[in-house]
């Protein structure tokens, strides 16, 4: 036994055991709640050192444990919406000792990824997803003829509920013959608070609680005498609705979606959940399953402030301290600076609105809602509504600015497409975390916006290279006469530390030279250009002239630049942090073409291939992105003349 | 007066002397039974004649006289959702006299589209988007102040308010401060039936009419009393609820939504919806009603079969009989081709499961839903379910095959890429009506499939030029070890008589030469090379030789192809139906230039604009993809030389 073996023995002796679900069957259930707060001082300490998703995970060690308690997992499959919930059900299933590496490069990934376990039933990086793929595989399970009923549990949270898919799939499981298990994991919380109707419905459900238990119990009841069964349910049911919102004033939606109903229970009682799962999983048909949860439960610091420790980073697990790094002056990042000229913006354009989709302090949007909250407009978990909600307001006179991830957005794009560009309405799409996102990896990677940008007509597709850029972008975009206009901009810090440039308008289209050279010139879109301009001062140290363009825009392209570049140098180097396939370098070579241009062009960007988690270095590297690989390309081509 | 205009006030005396709206609400409401009468015998003449969406208009117009006799439109907004219902407000609205032209190059859009007109507040050609959309305008005069009250209401039919986006917008409505009037025109159908647990709901709610009718009776009663007020409405929406559930052992999922619920009546009665939009219209906050219709209302046989009555083609006015063309044999259309061998492939595969979006008509999977119900999907409106509940059930082994128009997959963008293509499942996307559509013009055509597939990691891309290409792209995609597979095809017919071939695997990634020539060689995608076959025997005719190749796949390409063009022609054509931004011809020239190929490339496909509607030949000359077009330019470069 090593000595972090013996370690583990020593601080965690029931989880130490506990190699697979098989070994936590094993356990009396009166056992369950040390392993419960076994894992949670493990998730802890492991977290204190190896920063990752705290909170969520936090709040769903009891529902973990009992799931694979009652369940034949990996046989029968649990779906986690949005993964982050889900550190427990790796240290559970066989990824205990190597939890060490989560999100680190080649190490376990922050979210469910059936490639890494056959535990993890999906991919469960965007939110709303699991009722749908669980749908599909109880559906499956009748149609392979599986000998053995198949369990699936779809286990989703309020704020993920309140998405257009999810909604899309309760719509569909209560018509079709299926058996999932819905567990609505409310912890009323997305990352930030959680809005919409239906969050506010779920608020006041509690209020029923009581009911609920009186009902659940005399359910029980005259299930042993034998006086109901399965078939008689929908009488029963509709009986209940009634009896239910003559005593608590509430329509339960669920059930008026003919999809049966229990809860709310507590979410941190290990023993109970174990007890109502076992009541009803063998039920026919779906049922959602409503379990109350407290976000970062069981750590004082996250319980009292769950957004910040939603990815708390580093912390000291005994004071709850958060390690914030070096104290070094630092520019700002990204995000704090869209949110503070957005806010700049709008103190002096009053038509200026801000959207968010439920990631207000994500993207600091947080800023421009303090400010002029009657202005800003978080519409949860719903990347469709958010751009279409833009599109009806930009219709009638606003300019909306409507901020979301980049691989979020993939989410709107019909919206995009239909709602805005058609109209060529003046919605600004301000683009964040666009690019390598680093540890949250393959679902969160931004790679594809600028190629699924690229072909909307009427669209304009830009790239700040800094902070003044981006400041000027935005300005320009809420200016007379601008149709839909897209900024994207990295995860992360900017480059300059007096970001607060008086802002003016940038021509449309415009780029900009930043340095000259011989033979090889080198074209870069947004903020990683930065690296390039390290790398030409590098080269011109060693003697080696590369020309750089800044080109700002993807679309339309600067032709000038294009021109200018055709006629002077042998060799194009594009250099996008996204796809090759169809992104800035592909559209660099069409425009070449089309000129009939015999300038040669190389692409530095993603490859077409999913990229995983790890740091940014890691992944520029393995991306054959990073600085040594592009000078090894400026040298390999400068050579073959 | 012309003998049109003559004409049409002998015939429509009423509606003749309607040129907006304002005329209409001159006349007093018992007139309004007779406007309504003569715009129905005014559309059934106009749509015998001149083709169109038929039975969504017929069902609606009560609706919308009601709508624009109590409404101060164009300053209140109508926001028609899926627009093909929005045919009598057209003609109310100032277009009476143009309506021949509807559909047709150059003439009137068949959806609303404010290019079109100011009465038209929103594009509407993609289901689902008007909640959101009114409420960014009822949001946009708040922010705007507005010295008047603006009234916006979005309708909305009840196959569209299953659609997630739907929901997110509802969701969303019901805690914004906004007066949204939202419309339900629940004709109980899509274009077919509509399905999911809220099209069960909604033809359940009807049970509670009577209830309905003496809670708003007493709800107008006591407000003439001054008994209740605006201040209290929570209240009395609360006891309301309970009252009404006890009623009719019924949940309402709006009012659980918190938003207010009038209905259903009878939407047919247009002095009684008069009435009530003048008793709700000046409340504040969110608000539905509902009103029952009857798709194809006014004319016998559109009433019986409403599907078939969508859009119907030309007809008898006075017997309905179709009239459906010349009849001579006709190669089937791919849709049919499609339908047949899916079916076909099912009965040998049992793994095989079809998917559609609430068009099993339109896509034809309703052929694998006659022979297979247990195994064909039709998920409603619902692009980005069909998807990712494929997703799950190909994750658990079942190869389901996903037929979805590809302006409508837009939709499911995020779906294909988060829950298909990192995990590589083998889900194959039948891309339905790829490419220029026609009539339903600049909201249908699918013009950006290509580009948007084409930069998805795993995804195969692929387009056949003919029926047995088709059949055995198919094929291959149900063979074990196929990842993402998407096929695309064009609305409308093959070019084989003889479709029904043995079918046999294809190659993945392989073409075919079908000539070869000097100079010039065209690369084709898709069924749009059988005109360029045409092309190169007419001008082989006039003694010019040109190579074509029917290339099949844009993802992964023929590079033995490729490697051949460059070294063998000095220019090459490619030809595709889709966008040039990011296409085939885009991805055929980033291979030459990776290559290091001097060969020249000229693009030829659809523009980066938007294209209006009109006749697939109007349109491809209007895009410059015709024949004559293609010639110029072969001409031109062989010139050039």
């Amino acid at each position: 036994m090593s000595t972090t073996e013996k370690d583990i023995h020593c601080k965690y002796p029931v989880l130490a055991e506990i190699d697979s679900p098989a070994d936590l069957r094993r356990l009396p259930v009166s056992k369950l709640p040390e392993v419960c707060a076994e894992l949670r001082e493990f998730l802890i300490a492991a977290l204190a050192e190896n920063p990752g998703h705290f909170a969520s995970s936090m709040g769903a060690v009891e529902i973990t444990v009992a799931l694979h308690y009652v369940m034949n997992t990996p046989y029968d499959r649990i779906v986690w919406d949005v993964g982050h919930q889900a550190y427990s059900h790796k240290v559970l299933t066989g990824r205990r000792d190597k939890f060490k590496t989560n999100r680190r490069f080649n190490g376990l990934s922050g979210f469910p990824n059936p490639e890494e376990s056959e535990y993890d039933s999906f991919i469960a990086g965007h939110a709303s997803n699991s009722i749908s793929a669980g749908l599909g595989m109880s559906i499956a399970s009748r149609i392979n003829h599986d000998a053995a009923r198949r369990n699936v549990i779809a286990v989703i949270g309020d704020a993920s509920i309140g998405g257009g898919l999810a909604f899309e799939g309760l719509n569909n499981a209560s018509i079709s013959k299926n058996n999932l298990l819905i567990i609505l994991n409310d912890n009323d919380m997305a990352i930030d608070q959680s809005v919409g109707a239906l969050g506010d419905y779920m608020a006041h459900i509690n209020t029923s609680a009581s009911y609920n238990r009186i009902r659940y119990k005399l359910y029980k009841f005259l299930k042993k005498l034998h006086l109901i069964d399965e078939k008689h349910k929908d009488i029963i049911l509709r009986f209940n609705n009634s009896l239910k919102s003559l005593i608590t004033n509430q329509q339960n939606i669920f059930e008026g979606l003919n999809i049966r109903y229990f809860g709310p229970f507590d979410g941190h009682d290990v023993e109970r959940i174990v007890r109502v799962l076992n009541d009803i999983k063998d039920m026919e048909g779906p049922r959602i399953l409503h379990l109350r949860t407290r976000k970062g439960k069981g750590f004082e610091p996250a319980e009292k402030n769950p957004a910040v420790w939603h990815a708390p980073g580093k912390f000291d697990p005994e004071t709850g301290e958060r390690k914030t790094g070096c104290n070094a002056v630092q520019p700002l990042k990204y995000q704090d600076v869209f949110g503070n000229t957005l806010a700049e913006l709008a103190e002096k354009n009053s038509k200026i609105v801000g959207v968010t989709a439920a990631m207000p302090s994500g993207t600091s949007m947080s800023i421009m809602q303090e400010q002029f909250p009657e202005r800003t407009f978080d519409v949860g978990i719903a990347e469709g509504h958010a751009v279409t909600f833009s599109a009806g307001m930009a219709k009638d006179g606003l300019r909306p600015f409507c901020a979301i991830y980049s691989t979020f957005l993939q989410r709107a794009y019909d919206a995009i497409i239909n709602d805005v560009a058609i109209l060529n309405l003046p919605v600004t799409f301000c683009i964040d975390r666009a690019g390598l996102v680093g540890e949250d990896g393959v679902t969160h990677q931004g790679a594809f916006d600028l190629a699924y940008m690229r072909c909307i007509p009427n669209m304009t597709v830009a790239a700040p290279m800094n902070e003044h850029c981006l400041r000027n972008l935005m300005y320009t975009a809420q200016l007379q006469n601008c149709g839909p206009f897209s900024i994207r901009y990295p995860r992360g810090n900017g480059v300059l530390t007096d970001w607060q440039n008086e802002m003016c308008p940038v021509e449309i289209g415009k780029g900009r030279k930043l340095s000259d050279g011989n033979d090889v010139a080198i074209l870069s879109l947004g903020h990683i250009g930065n690296n390039i301009s390290r790398l030409t001062t590098e080269l011109r140290a060693e003697g080696v002239n590369v020309a750089h363009y800044d080109m700002i825009f993807l679309k339309p392209m600067d032709e000038c630049i294009l021109q200018e570049v055709a006629e002077k140098y042998k060799w194009v180097i594009t250099v996008e942090d996204g796809t090759v396939t169809g992104g800035f370098g592909t559209a660099v070579n069409d425009w070449f073409n089309e000129h009939d241009c015999n300038v040669k062009v190389r692409k530095i960007g993603i490859p077409d291939a999913f990229i995983p988690h790890g740091t940014i270095p890691e992944l520029y590297k393995f991306c054959k992105m990073d600085n040594d690989s592009i000078k090894q390309l400026v040298l390999s081509l400068i050579k073959a003349d």
